[in-house]
């Protein structure tokens, strides 16, 4: 299996378009020793000619156009894009769907209650359904173990299996209040485990909370791409003044007792790559006391480029 | 003013990720004459620190991020985009707004009926009211010229007017037919005229057809951005083997009787420039006849990173 970092950034990028923070202007200033992200967006691949997507990052045709494997053929239409998981309705999770609009016939996997929101509470996203045939929108399991493939239209088959688990968290902010209530909560935020015979990959952008499943599932994966988003709970309001702490918002931050890398500590086998890395956090500056700490409790930090085979 | 071509390309950009047509084909191999087109999306000033988006493109993050003009202060939040004015609830007309969450305050200029498909057929554009002071949505009137203004958190003034004109053509396919009864016709698709001192832009990225009132806006004006999708009424049809005429969905061709190069021949004043071009369009072959065809008849081809000084 082939796996793919094209972007590793949180919602925003790095840098951030309206953000001054010491990290965003120190990178455009290039007195920050660091790297440009886009977006976060996985892609991963069991065979030569198909890729799936790990959530649609807002920057997803950047981001697709920028690499020889996601190349349309030399004639008429068609994509290696077989199908698309998603971990939650989140805009970073979601939005790139827009850019695959096209006439692309194309397989979506989400919880149900994350296929609501984007059938029932947004139709832009009817884009989608101009192909012919049009999308299939396949509901994801909570804790079952499902193959996947490529819509019926495109006939890809792949040894890959995907086991979806929830972590906890809420749904986005902008979800209408008579539809929220009609959601199951555990179907908000979602890990993927991702095998391909005696391997896998465990992904989780967004960890509300580490959740009794999660634990054994990152330590037999082979590579554990993990929420990096904040250092610290209250980082936002310190930084815009404003805002939510960590916690609220659905990340576990990264520092301090009962942080991420506190409880993943004494993970061995698996290696711990943070993504999903938000603009104010100070891993992001190579030199920091932050992204020292971080790679002493053995944890890699991802940038765009990064590929594993596992 | 200062008016920018930030992208100039239709939805999809060029190359467009699942097309294999001769246009992408030969740009991907080198063979074409022609460049790359991020999707259409224009910025104009009149003054140093403020800038007004023309609808908000797919690639918008990208494109604000590749200029100067667009960067952040150096400390604390903020953008030089005071205000964005949409002509359509199109995807490549709106997408781009969910770029722009981060909880800025930002002011939208919208015909009511559009604003009704993003606030109430679409929750997450909500996203964008997170900001304090939220978004203001403000509904743009049909043939009455408005001042352009940033947000009242922003304080922008200028000396920039905007008139909407309707320009025929229909709400997008994805709108719920529900809401879709409920709208009014002549606020699906506008024109444009934004002016400064005695001098003004006519912009239309889509003209499905040319209205009364939009061609003494186009003569009299100093630029006209019109328009450029497609070459014939049947190209879409012609190159994916299925799909609809470009008059069905909202472009008159350019080529042929009746098409828009035919009824602005006569034009002498305005600098006549075809934007929004699709991938099919044989214009973005520089050594097409098409190309010297549009060329022969008095238009400029635009592409990235065009600009103009009215």
């Amino acid at each position: 299996m082939r796996v793919k970092v094209l972007g590793s950034a949180a919602g925003g990028g790095f840098p951030q378009w309206n953000c001054g923070c010491s990290n965003c202007s120190g990178l455009r200033a290039g007195t920050l020793r660091g790297s440009q992200r886009t977006q976060t967006q996985v892609a991963l691949s069991a065979d030569p000619y198909s890729w799936f997507l790990l959530n649609a990052s807002p920057d997803l045709r950047h981001q697709t156009l920028s690499s020889r494997d996601f190349v349309a053929p030399n004639t008429g239409r068609g994509t290696p894009i077989a199908g698309i998981v998603l971990t939650s309705a989140d805009v970073d999770s979601v939005m790139g769907l827009l850019h695959l609009r096209e006439f692309q016939p194309l397989r979506i996997l989400a919880t149900p209650s994350v296929l609501r929101i984007l059938k029932e509470d947004n139709s832009i996203f009817r884009v989608l359904d101009r192909s012919i045939p049009p999308t299939e929108w396949v509901p994801l399991p909570l804790y079952k173990t499902i193959p996947m493939r490529g819509c019926d239209a495109q006939g890809v088959q792949t040894n890959l299996t995907c086991r979806a688990m929830t972590v906890g968290g809420d749904f986005p902010d902008y979800v209408t209040p008579s539809l929220r209530k009609d959601l199951s909560q555990n179907e908000a935020v979602v890990a993927l485990e991702i095998s391909h015979r005696d391997k896998s990959l465990f992904y989780a952008p967004s960890i509300p909370e580490l959740t009794i499943a999660c634990k054994p599932s990152i330590e037999s994966s082979n590579v554990a791409l993990l929420d990096g988003t904040f250092w610290t709970d209250c980082e936002l309001i310190h930084v815009i003044g404003s805002g939510k702490r960590a916690r609220e918002i659905g990340h576990l931050p990264l520092s301090g007792e009962g942080g991420l890398l506190d409880q993943l500590r004494n993970v061995d086998r698996a290696r711990r790559v943070l993504i999903h890395i938000n603009n104010t956090n100070p891993v992001l500056d190579e030199e920091s006391l932050a992204n020292r700490s971080a790679r002493d409790a053995g944890f890699e930090i991802s940038y765009d480029g990064m590929e594993f085979e596992l």
